[in-house]
């Protein structure tokens, strides 16, 4: 199933993406996708983003890639929906993009004892934007989060692809576009770190529960891995997508 | 005015500590605090931690003083409260303590212009346990968000002392006792940046809202500072404290 949330005068509302593509509301009415506005289809209870857990793209920022998968947080407050605009923060000269598969816990896990049984604590998969400011990120002492919490860093959705869909996570393409131009395109055949390999690693760490989200880091092709680089400025267009896990466009807007 | 929360067989109550002591409940009723069990005040939004932020603790740890705040993230579903015990992650052999002055926020604030502006932002102050495993935080690659996350690590309360009744937030004497020795014993005027300096520091990478909370960071003394390091270990108690925010008692237990 495709789970998903539209926004409407009475609030947010959850939906399911039908086959024939219109969106079933569950008081039995369906309407066309194009009809409503999208929300982000659920709010994370907290955000665990991956670093650097596709080689091509720790090579593309000259970094090695990590032993052990390396963890930092997105605060939920930064979630928007999938085609809401991204906003280049204040002093933000270097907003660069970040095509990620997300994967949505179902229930709560700690201290898992194998990949397998962290699979089964996986509810879905979503598409994630893990909008970064690297300036922020990395030139401003010390710890990434800086640089990965500003409003509007983390698009969400379109929908919830429920794991029974999912045959296998590490086959999943996925890609980014700036105006149209391919920047990033990979699968997630190429990471590290594998799905169940991350799940069950942060449950060693940290409790994971019902609606956090695991965002399992972005293959080459950023911003900052460009020849010269290159970053985002208000007017670019974003087209973000992933195979069965729908697409992302966002508009890119100075902050007021 | 101290806001508190205390566990009734119907949930959580607010709840507000009198002058004399007593546990003034919203209906009228007031009942003594050792007859409570408290929780902690509020459920933050988000947790933003600063780091290194005593001149004397970054050199306890062979760090220099940074150049402008170190930001962290700790997931609000950390929290516990001021007498709940805390759990030693399993693989823990490195668990410590920091205690701090946390800032609650009181109105969304971005992009903030002032530290005078910043200051009227915040609701009040309340005392954390910045808890941290030093093993996941420094050793296990990359960010410390890995260390700062645990089940139980951020014990928050007893209760949130509302601005007003705070004439200087750096002037607040703060320490921390493991089984009865004093091994912290500060005062927030030995901060590198103040409380208006980072709520506007922090408001010009994230947006704060009502209920979140900063924790400006810890003075000396902590595990990792001792010659030779000292760490915690199932049976240790703790006793957190700062001068108008009341004190925290808890028992370090292990994972089950």
């Amino acid at each position: 199933m495709r789970l998903l949330r539209i926004h409407t005068p009475d609030g947010l509302r959850d939906a399911v993406l039908n086959d024939d593509g219109r969106v079933q509301l569950p008081d039995g009415a369906a309407v066309d996708l194009a009809d409503v506005r999208l929300a982000a289809p659920l709010d994370p209870g907290k955000i665990v983003c991956v670093g650097l857990n596709y080689a091509d793209h720790a090579a593309e920022g000259g970094q090695q890639a990590p032993a052990e998968p390396i963890l930092f947080m997105k605060a939920p407050d930064t979630v928007v929906g999938p085609y809401d605009d991204i906003v280049i923060p204040r002093g933000g000269d270097k907003t660069d993009w970040e095509v990620e598969l997300g994967v949505v816990i179902g229930s709560t896990a700690a201290y898992l004892g194998s990949e397998a049984e962290a699979l089964e604590h996986v509810a879905g998969y979503v598409l994630v934007n893990d909008v970064s400011e690297r300036h922020f990120q990395l030139e401003r002492g010390g710890q990434w989060d800086k640089g990965k919490n500003c409003p509007t860093f983390c698009p969400l959705g379109p929908w919830i692809l429920t794991a029974d869909e999912v045959p296998d996570p590490q086959a999943i393409k996925l890609g980014l576009e700036v105006n149209g131009e391919p920047l990033q395109d990979s699968s997630t055949a190429e990471m590290i770190f594998g799905v169940g390999y991350l799940v069950h690693y942060v449950s060693q760490f940290m409790t994971l529960y019902p609606g956090d989200v695991i965002s399992t880091g972005t293959p080459a092709g950023v911003g900052a891995g460009q020849k010269p680089p290159r970053y985002l400025k208000a007017g670019d267009e974003l087209r973000t997508w992933a195979d069965g896990l729908g697409e992302q466009r966002n508009k890119l807007v100075a902050s007021s």
